[in-house]
């Protein structure tokens, strides 16, 4: 059991997929094909950076396109950059594959490529080595101000009084996923939300300066607004009525919009006198934002919470609909 | 198929397992438990970075001790930086486990606590996931002076006329390689090579201004190189009854040594007129430092080639020995 590479031919195939085609960008000094890259870190800037992995037939259809695969890994790991109000700088992908497919190889590279150009990131460098499943690890990373924000926006900062914000439209990806592992090949429609989640990079760097707290929404809007009311410690009340959902609220797959993750929109909290200006933002980028809550005390000693109103009542939602307390 | 997360009592365990006991660092301004974590890069150092994955029964027994396997994890990609003459800063894990066993996890952290501290270096954050088998994948990274070394040691630099240069001994990992697959439990003696390999890091940052290329052995001697020769464009001749070995020439184990890889050793390469230099760097860290071949012109149009010489001819080594061209 020595360290088993890839073939010759396989080490032409991935110098072929990986050094091609990609953004590029002034702090990479060095690349692909040493030891190590090597970034120029500029001097107002901290680095942000995040790992995220993916296992087929746990985080996407196995037997999806390639292509698709890639697309829709890179974005997720991107969309960590966007919760931090992070610009984003290069990438390193760790791909694990079970068998040796140049075809299958080439069409992730592509798509691997088409989401680097769109999230405008370098890739640096990586590892390929044979395994079990194909399972897909990439640490992305990216800039922010080191005077202003010298740690991003973190999830910690919420404070009681301050709105409870959401970008874009929950529940598409959720909705999306019976049709996608019917047929992974679908990518139009709900389906595109799946394969492409688009990062908010530029609302998240927006957001430094307005925002006391963020995150991207990945496992659903409840469980994530659990981990800003944790690292903030305060009570998040959100309002059933105004959270921006795919399908209504009579509708039974409403619960599923507020739990069923892959949404990749930003949940942040801001102080009330932050209204005007994030208004006129959404309006500047053209990307809708929707004040679905309020912050408020927790009670000492007892673990923050996350309450869903419906008619100011609170509701207990399960995955069949919801039930009053 | 959404986003299949660790339950809650796995969280408490993962924040168990990797939030305390590890090193710290200056530059780290936030780590785990946000949506990234933060560094401050110093105003006169560049970030080498290297990704390096390990899959179970490929790259280690995967019933070896958990401990044992993060040990040799991260000792592993922290070589990279060892050969790229950069000072450990931090790392990412991305950690793929069949199943929810706490034991184990708790073990894998022990090992992976005590190789950090090792290395000095700092854990920044990770992904854990699910999936069909154990992998791991890990994002180590660590700075190299930006005014000095702005790209730290390459591959590319070795000149025809350099002497060539490897620190220890080789061949100690693959001579343990079938003790370690037949009870992966032994880690002293010869199998302490395969599990506890040594990152170079005080002599790779020593090298920085003496050596003209470097990299860390992991693919055995001669294949990595290859690696130096292709980077540099120089042909290399190596002096096989130099280079040091486990075993000595007339040992039918002494081309594993050469082949074997899993070393961690640096090969690298310099002028002739530092070998006064490098023989007191290797008294000053006490590492067993040989000068085996040299660097030669290598011939136009043609590849760049690595010779094994033996009473100055030419050999040809395979698994079973070695033959005369």
């Amino acid at each position: 059991m020595s360290r088993q590479q890839p073939g010759s031919s396989e080490f032409e195939l991935i110098q072929r997929c990986f050094t091609q085609g990609y953004p590029t960008d002034a702090a990479t000094l060095l690349g692909i094909g040493d030891d190590a890259s090597v970034i120029a870190p500029p001097a107002d800037q901290h680095l942000a950076q995040s790992l995220d992995t993916q296992v087929a037939d746990v985080h996407f259809p196995a037997n999806a396109p390639a292509h698709l695969i890639a697309q829709r890994a890179l974005r997720c790991a991107v969309s960590d950059l966007a919760a931090m109000g992070a610009s984003p700088q290069g990438f390193l992908l760790g791909l694990t594959l079970p068998d040796n497919q140049p075809d299958w190889l080439d069409d992730f590279a592509r798509g691997l490529r088409d989401a680097a150009t769109a999230c405008g990131i370098t890739l640096l460098g990586g590892d390929t080595t044979r395994g079990p499943a194909l399972v897909i690890s990439l640490l992305v990373q990216g800039w922010v101000p080191a005077l202003s924000h010298p740690r991003g926006l973190t999830r910690g900062g919420a404070q009681a009084g301050d709105d409870v914000w959401v970008s874009g439209c929950l529940g598409q990806a959720a909705l999306a996923l019976p049709m996608v592992l019917a047929n992974p090949a679908i990518h139009t429609g709900l389906a595109a939300a799946y394969y492409y989640p688009a990062p908010r990079l530029t609302l998240g760097q927006s957001l430094l300066g307005i925002a006391t707290a963020a995150l991207d929404i990945s496992d659903g809007l409840l469980q994530d607004a659990h981990h800003i009311a944790t690292a903030s410690a305060v009570n998040l009340a959100l309002t059933g009525e105004h959270i921006p959902t795919a399908v209504a609220l009579g509708h039974p797959g409403w619960p599923d919009c507020l739990s069923g993750g892959d949404d990749y929109e930003l949940l942040f909290t801001a102080p009330a006198d932050q209204q005007t200006r994030i208004a006129t933002l959404a309006q500047q980028l053209d990307v809708p934002l929707t004040r679905i809550g309020q912050c408020q005390s927790k009670i000492n000693d007892q673990q923050p919470t996350v309450t869903v109103l419906l008619q100011d009542q609170p509701v207990q939602l399960t995955t069949s609909g919801y039930q009053h307390f």
